[in-house]
């Protein structure tokens, strides 16, 4: 499945950048087909790009993995190619990025610092390196080039990692970073099913605080299985916990925001 | 035309959902070209999601067609495939989405219900049936797959219809459902100028009733034969009649709603 | 690279506009390979369209550019392709926003109208040129279609021109039209580094002039080089003089609106 570029980033679809970079990834290699994952990750959002990355991956022919989440452009963070056990090649800044993707895609098998010139635009901005730099080394390994040409190799272990939100559980009390809120409100948690054992019992009513307010919600396999309005807590398709309403907004409702963290009570006792 | 995948939900672009649905058609059929019509449709309205299907599809060259406006994933609602008269598939949801776009492309001519897990990916979530069923589906049909070989055949009547908005005609006074609201504040009535007759003469004037506020509009063959601010009725590139300000955004002044309907008298006594 | 359609407008991405042309592009030439450039123009402002179309085509293969941004459609303004000298096929409307485009290509070699209705769809609506008459004709264009097969030449200095952003310098006092807002709040201003001179002294401070308030920049390479949170001017990606805050909002901040200007004093006396 030569010639196939995936192409995530932060860079949303009002401006023209993502199709500038279409462009040139097409320029370096014509028979490149591009796949756009999203441009709508939170601007500059290391982790969540990362998240968004690692979660698509096993939904994605093996390729070439562009991603674009780059708040250190212009710095001297490096960029890097990362080429995974099963053969994907994931192309972006040396942030943390690309790491969990190329984790569920085997782990990590080489990892290059991308120098040469010559496999880059003939003039290279100090804040566009999506169109400079990254588009062109894409399409070129699209094409077939190996990535040892495009500069030194790079102990995995001196690539820069990110942190990423988790959750903490202390009883039945529940902790959990906001991992994701779609554009139907439903709110991902950082945390699995497989963490909370027996403590997500389907049938189960649980407790969301949220400061002064409380809410019940049901654990559930689906939020098809509650009543319309109703909160529910479930295994997503992602494998996460998340909340929802059914046919309704949950973060609206419980003022949940990205980037924040909800704590869940799992055996609250109800008055 | 064999590997056009044309591409409609309610995913919105925000998240990543449109490009891992993209990969996995691609993932099944490496020669698709996949066309996105839009994902812009409201959360969960199946029949906004009908219109704009059946409304693009006399523009689009035969092929499959994927549409996904879901409310009822996880439910025992049924996975359907729809060959029409003309040649093409539609893969989707039995809620009622797909069947005024195959009855625009010379009706039903077979509908079979997607039971195959062989076509569908090895875990399939309960919650995202776009990525899991529909998409790699898609991908196969693209690829010549016989829609036979994805289970069994239903009657077309047995198929689930949905509501579509509509009129009501009375005398003069019309009262139309609104269809659509397109970016630049258009909006576009659930009724065509063949319905209307001569009561819609160009050069005439309407009134709008907008409850205590009410508006003139003329009636024109496009929204350029009227001074700039104006209001005008026309018949819009769907030949459907619309309501819009010449260089301005009618729904916002009017206070209109998507979902909502609009009053209109066609021949008002004007003092 | 035959096959090659760039495609810009006005349309926005919730309605189904592009996905529709996309598909009529596609129906006219089924080998097209179609880049979106953004359609998030806005609307109808045809000399956002025209720069933003200008500033891609350095980074674009040769090949069809489609570009409607076209407040006239529906009145007489003709429908045209303009060559330029490097080959590429410009499509659109003749409002001025094909020229800087066509300019930055080497010039203009060739313009035809388009009035053969051969290549148009059958039924041409008054108001959706984009899908009627412009995508069939790239399509076709994109297939190899002889652009004089389309209509009469035209002299290049009968084309319409629009009305480009500029600036005023006067001593050291800078009054810029706001050219672009990007999704990250920086704001490009239509004046080049060169057309300030020793001006643009890097390190140097400069006084940002809002009405009431006053704010301090510095005059640096890249936002990366000033502190998080402060005021930056530098020469963008685009080769323009950009306003930004290192890892803020800095349209936001200084309330700065698409089609504004703003004053800057280069040279301030800071007490």
């Amino acid at each position: 499945m030569a010639g196939i570029v995936t192409f995530l980033s932060d860079f949303g679809l009002s401006d023209g950048f993502v199709g500038i970079c279409h462009g040139v990834i097409v320029g370096a290699c014509p028979e490149a087909q591009v796949i756009h994952l999203g441009h709508g990750i939170r601007p500059q959002a290391v982790s969540d790009g990362a998240q968004a990355l690692a979660g698509a991956v096993p939904y994605l022919p093996v390729g070439v993995h562009l991603a674009v989440v780059d708040p250190g452009v212009g710095s001297q963070r490096r960029a890097i190619v990362i080429r995974s056990a099963d053969g994907r090649l994931f192309v972006g800044p040396d942030n943390g990025l690309l790491i969990p993707a190329a984790e569920v895609a085997g782990g990590i098998e080489l990892a290059v610092e991308i120098t040469n010139r010559e496999f880059m635009l003939q003039r290279v901005s100090r804040t566009f390196h999506g169109r400079d730099v990254f588009s062109p080394v894409a399409g070129r390994l699209a094409g077939g080039l190996d990535p040892l040409e495009l500069g030194p190799e790079i102990e995995p272990e001196q690539l820069v990692r990110c942190r990423m939100p988790g959750f903490e559980l202390q009883g039945s009390s529940l902790e959990a970073a906001v991992q994701y809120i779609d554009s139907f409100g439903n709110v991902q948690l950082a945390v699995g099913r497989e963490d909370l054992g027996e403590l997500f019992a389907p049938g189960g009513v649980v407790e969301i605080d949220r400061g002064d307010d409380r809410y019940l919600a049901v654990c559930a396999d689906t939020f098809a299985d509650v009543g319309g309005g109703e909160l529910v807590l479930y295994e997503d398709s992602d494998s996460r916990i998340s909340i929802a309403i059914n046919r309704g907004h949950a973060a609206e409702l419980l003022d949940i925001r990205p980037g924040g963290s909800v704590r869940i009570d799992l055996s609250p006792a109800i008055d």
